[in-house]
């Protein structure tokens, strides 16, 4: 069995807007419902799991009701971090899909995941211990301790942007939340990376451009135009 | 003397345009110009220097004469690489402007380049060797040697993403270009990592998302979308 676990549980501040980005309308559909459509029709998908604070937890159930989301396994709250949402989101999938293989971590401000790109994570933790989409990386960056004096320029050909969803073999993963300290959890700045600092083979699958993250108004403006069919 | 490169040898394949980006019409006007017009109109700046295939020579020219741009200075044919680019820019500024202290190596896909930019670049070649603009890093980065498994993921709140113009003190700069091999030019990354790499202290000044290099059609789309006044 594989089970998705949407992250909703942002809270728009970093966007500056009183609804938290996921939920926002574009073509009167909630951003989050794009995704939670491309995890029901996907064949390999089984469950889903939604980490998402209470108070929008009516309106999320709204909109899986209204769009037929029959895969949907129930609620976890949010953490406080990222990590944390993640692991409330495991322990749901515990309780409620305790049949589950492969978890596959998703963001629900990344409308625009591909078949192409769950089937390879699903995939990639058959295979290895898990997997994480990545792009390869168009900026020149430098690396500095104190942020005035360069240390290195980085080698632009072994960078890689990890995008969502990343997947997992759900009892390992699990188990390795259960036994590291909050503080661990706290500091962990990607879901691959207390994955793999805890012997986890993840492998890096290929990501795409169009597989964007809502985080400003010009990704907005830049989803919208990819769904008019602009890019 | 300040002295202004201004790189416009790209070709535009990567966009896969007939005409290179640089020379694209945007409101009626070249892509070059809007930087041109930066440059052209800051206290510090007295030349500048264009570095641009001879094929594009005369439509650059028409276009100096057109917007009278008076610190003109004359042309340095375009490189096999981009830092091969800057050292003919380098010589042409040796030969046409011998007085230059400071040089200030800009794109030319570099539209939206501020006076503060500038003013900051300038301030830090005085105050060290040379200084370039960086912004935060918002991606989620992981390092590979083989693109497959992952090595590290990078702390984020070391990384920062290079922009133009870069500033350095002119007499080690071309000094260092004409001692290295021409095997190091051509493995050079960033212009400012050669500098660096032979013993200048570049510094890194503040950059702005603003600053954006028009790489892609969606690039092109928000500098429209800026010039409007919609960003």
């Amino acid at each position: 069995m594989n089970t998705a676990v949407i992250l909703a549980g942002g809270t728009g501040t970093r966007m500056g807007l009183d609804c938290p980005k996921q939920f926002l309308l574009v073509q009167d559909k909630p951003i989050i419902s794009y995704c939670l459509d491309v995890f029901q029709n996907h064949a390999e998908i089984d469950n889903i799991v939604i980490v998402v604070s209470e108070q929008w937890q009516d309106y999320v159930k709204e909109n899986i009701d209204k769009y037929s989301f029959d895969k949907f396994r129930g609620f976890a709250p949010a953490g406080r971090s990222r990590q944390h949402s993640i692991y409330n989101g495991l322990k749901a999938v515990d309780a409620n899909c305790p049949d589950t293989d492969i978890v596959i971590v998703h963001d629900a401000a990344r409308p625009l995941v591909s078949d192409e790109i769950i089937s390879s994570c699903i995939q990639g933790a058959k295979d290895f211990d898990g997997a994480m989409p990545v792009i390869t990386v168009k900026d020149t960056l430098y690396q500095s301790k104190d942020g005035e004096n360069i240390d290195q320029l980085l080698k632009r050909s072994e960078l890689f942007a990890g995008q969502a969803p990343e997947s997992f073999r759900f009892k390992r993963y699990f188990e390795i939340h259960n036994e590291v300290t909050d503080e661990e959890i706290e500091n962990t700045a990607g879901s691959s990376e207390i994955a793999y600092r805890h012997g986890m083979d993840i492998r890096m699958v290929k990501g795409s451009e169009r597989n964007l993250k809502i985080t400003t108004i010009e990704d907005l403006e830049t989803f919208e135009t990819i769904l008019k069919g602009g890019v």
